[in-house]
């Protein structure tokens, strides 16, 4: 099989962590030719790498030895350069999120239509370790039917400091990071959408949202409530999941956390009512000790293939792709409706 | 001053919770007389502890000796025991919910009005120390205007068997734990509430909710998350509440926990990225050391008086009551909503 050349198209911090991290230099598949950024000292960097500067997105695209490029710009350039890319012969792997909207989108899945050319969007946290558990979890029915899904990411450094903070650009979080989560939950849950009440937050003072929380329900039955934070300086978990027999929680991308599940035991006492504050309780006391069991996380694996070997397989052997376009879009025509909802208030 | 004889209607759990721990026996302010339950059992443990057996709830109502009753009997029957009592001239304490919608608390206070009796309800998690804390943090603005408040209790025992199954005696938990949350939050926040989207959870298959999720808006900007759960193995914090300069969690009752603070130091260093699943974050990375620190929490004091205590000031000395009935309605007002809302769906 032979190699698939990349140049890489903005060469800012996830540009360059696929041309040295993502894109797998070693193997036989797969070689970073180049990169073209507009900054100069971008340019610099890559040159220290080794790494052809392309002075153009044109040199770029008429350069035959390119046959695929990687996306990392500003969200509001991915759309004028993936077509160009696309019409000019190339493959394209696109950051997220993909476009600013879905007429963006529509207008560049036309042009992989009229081409043919393998156009694919690196929603890579569908290989998240902590995200792989929860989907082990879903699909084995671990503890039992998971009927309830918080995913959130909390962070208290605000907006990153450069075009994220832009509306023109396509800044904000629920494009940033609202993206992979509900990239994810969609994913996972496999069922329509059927309500969505969201609340995007400006508390930062940003003319872009500085987080947000979703509580989507889905016709299976499913509910989750999605949520991304950029002022929370203690933290909840990555992930709280319920199921009929039992919890999961994830802490964070560490992996902490736990599983409490029913034993499912008859014979087990009933609890016995606590003093919570000034009132007492049973509904909320602790169960008795025989009636739930902790159980070990499952090893976070994927049963399909990384990323770039898909990419490579799509392009090389008409593989189905794991990130579908069709998916992509049911992302952002989701997000589009968050944005709607909330502007209209 | 004189002491005030108290009956007690419906000698349950929390009956004899109040008639044993609750009203300060001890004081020269109280006394309890006796009780009135149905149950032959509980009246053979009544008569245990020495309280006078009413047979019927008339035979309270005509004791002249009895100045003010305790209400806690199932839901459906407080209206009608608190519209005879006052009419009797008693002064009534009535337990949680007050009543199964505003339309009957009408009809109650209609009677307080036409009567002039003290009817206080034992919205007794307002002294919560969890609570007191979070109220102090709201007031003192220790991590500056909070802004985001998380308020869930969630237990894995499911409903509690007895009545609370039941709709016709106003069972389910968002009449249960609810409406401490939601009293808990209406009184801290003081602003009108401007938006509340709801899902009840039916999971258990029981008649009645076995939790609920509210997101709520407030007219001065508060936003919050109020959920019940009865089917949690493992649980999230009691409390979650973000203000512009830190974060509070308060894990449960035994008030543990953590104040994270912003220093507001200008020379600390820029966050720097992490690993986080396959992806790098420098959003969600910890901030750097110098940017946070941890505070300790407030004492958990209350600047108002002991339930019974203002209880008995408002009866004898005409003070204020700490729970005001108008603030009773309104919660309850809230709850009719959110029942409506989820049942048009």
């Amino acid at each position: 099989m032979s190699i698939i050349n990349f140049a890489v198209i903005g060469y800012g911090g996830m540009g360059s962590y696929h041309a040295h991290n993502l894109i797998p230099a070693e193997s036989t598949r797969f070689h970073v030719v180049g990169t073209y950024d507009i900054s100069g000292e971008r340019q610099q960097i890559s040159k220290g790498k080794g790494l052809h500067i392309y002075e153009s997105l044109d040199e770029v695209l008429k350069d035959g030895n390119i046959e695929a490029i990687l996306i990392a710009t500003p969200n509001d350039s991915h759309k004028e350069i993936a077509i160009r890319a696309l019409r000019a012969g190339k493959h394209v792997v696109c950051e997220k999120p993909v476009a600013m909207n879905t007429d963006e989108l529509d207008e560049i899945l036309a042009v992989v239509k009229e081409t043919g050319n393998v156009f694919m969007v690196h929603q890579n946290r569908r290989w998240d370790p902590d995200f792989l558990i929860i989907r082990q979890l879903y699909q084995n029915k671990t503890i039992g039917d998971i009927f309830q899904i918080e995913t959130r990411v909390q962070g208290a450094n605000g907006i990153p400091g450069d075009w994220r903070h832009l509306e023109k650009h396509g800044g904000g979080m629920l494009l940033d990071w609202g993206v992979h989560l509900l990239d994810q939950l969609l994913w996972l849950v496999d069922s329509p959408v059927q309500s969505v009440h969201s609340d995007l937050s400006y508390i930062l003072g940003d003319e872009v949202d500085d987080g947000f929380m979703s509580y989507i329900t889905f016709e299976n039955g499913v509910r989750a409530l999605v949520e991304v934070g950029t002022t929370n300086y203690t933290k909840l978990p990555r992930w709280y999941v319920k199921g009929l027999e039992g919890t999961a929680k994830i802490n964070d991308w560490d992996l902490s956390g736990e599983i409490i599940a029913a034993t499912g035991r008859k014979d087990v006492a009933a609890p016995t009512p606590i003093q919570a504050g000034v009132g007492l309780t049973k509904t909320m006391a602790p169960p008795s000790e025989e009636a739930t069991e902790k159980l070990a996380f499952p090893e976070p694996k994927a049963d399909f293939v990384p990323f770039y070997q898909n990419f490579y397989e799509v392009v090389r052997e008409g593989a189905e792709p794991i990130v579908k376009n069709e998916e992509v879009r049911k992302v952002l025509k989701l997000i589009d409706d968050i944005f709607e909802s909330c502007h209209k208030g």
